[in-house]
């Protein structure tokens, strides 16, 4: 029973790793439309989310098929059930990258962000991209320690999201209004990310050290808006 | 063992029942406080939040437990793999709810949203004081005609939220850059409770069918922002 498990299990663990690095180049291709107005790449990251919700379903099948055959306790039974939230979170920054790939196609040839809000949005695009391939690692090698990275680092990406809000009130911004709510909503997707990344990494330390991540005092990740 | 499995599922599903209720309460309370300027629902909203969380945690241990002492399999593994899923959307709720009492406390005793765009709010808050009552029924009893109308109703909240973007966007608009990034983000944050609920929904007529709602090809409930 336990080879055929590890067997299986490893099968949905390659499926789960495939599904990060999907998530990774939509997030990387969606920063790149959104910062370089570039159409193809948005183009590529709308058509490819229907992959990422497609490996989803097969992960939580596959998911579901072992816990019926193979009845897992202990350390497998958490990895299945972690298994099937992180492919749920990845799923949904897939969603997240395609939104922001969708709102670059919306103003194309325009750019869906003002030219002075250009800075912290490449800085917000930077952090993805370190984030992306951290958690694309902390997966693979299943590495708290890449994992408490992500979590650690997530107040930077927080604070170049309140810095959105300071740019767009600032006496001096000339912005139209739909300006304002491009830079709000594409702002707010960007830290919705990095959110769920964290989600992620602390389902990584759960699976590594047991430790529940669902027990911390704080469950949303350090931000007052959804 | 059936005996026992279908006694310590009564007590998980009584759970989930408690915390639809709370998500309910949490719903209609952020309204008032969002609608009326009622700082004291918004300070409940507030104070309610962990209790939603510390109940999903709960659910969530439960499950495992069941999963590794029962090895529930068919309709009964369907239903213990939905309750995990279910406890995740209600705790999402909860926090949204709060987003909301939380822009409310924040602007107190002005309002957070402005006079005009004070009718659309409410209509949106009309909808999903109907749709958290259809929550908690259909979960109640399992009833998936419920399940349907919440799926089929969410059109509607969509439209409301898209001419929250008209009224803002509308030549005689005359509210400040900081009145538009609450419309903004407080439409949204409603307009995402109505997408839980569909995903609730969901997950509902998967357990009565068994038919797998991630098999839809739209995964995102109709918005193309998150």
């Amino acid at each position: 029973m336990r080879v055929i498990f590890n067997e299986e299990m490893r099968a949905v663990a390659d499926d789960l790793d495939t599904m990060a690095q999907d998530v990774r180049r939509a997030i990387n291709l969606s920063c790149t439309a959104l910062l370089k107005s570039d159409v193809e790449a948005a183009q590529s990251v709308i058509d490819g989310d229907s992959a990422i919700d497609n490996l989803e379903s097969s992960i939580l099948d596959q998911c579901v098929k072992l816990l019926a055959k193979q009845n897992p306790v202990a350390t497998d039974l958490r990895v299945v059930v972690s298994t099937m939230r992180l492919a749920s979170t990845f799923e949904r920054m897939g969603d997240l990258a395609r939104h922001l790939a969708e709102a670059a196609r919306r103003t194309y040839p325009q750019s869906a962000i003002t030219p002075d809000a250009m800075p912290l949005f490449t800085q917000m695009g930077d952090f993805l991209t370190v984030m992306a391939d951290r958690m694309v690692s902390m997966l693979a090698d299943r590495d708290a320690k890449t994992a408490e990275q992500i979590i650690l680092s997530d107040d930077q990406l927080d604070a170049l999201h309140h810095k959105t809000f300071d740019l767009v009130l600032a006496d001096d911004w000339t912005g139209s209004r739909q300006d304002l709510i491009n830079v709000v909503l594409l702002a707010r997707f960007m830290e919705r990310l990095g959110d769920h990344a964290v989600s992620a990494a602390r389902r990584v330390v759960y699976i590594v050290s047991g430790f529940d991540p669902t027990k911390e005092p704080s469950r949303d990740e350090g931000t007052d808006i959804d």
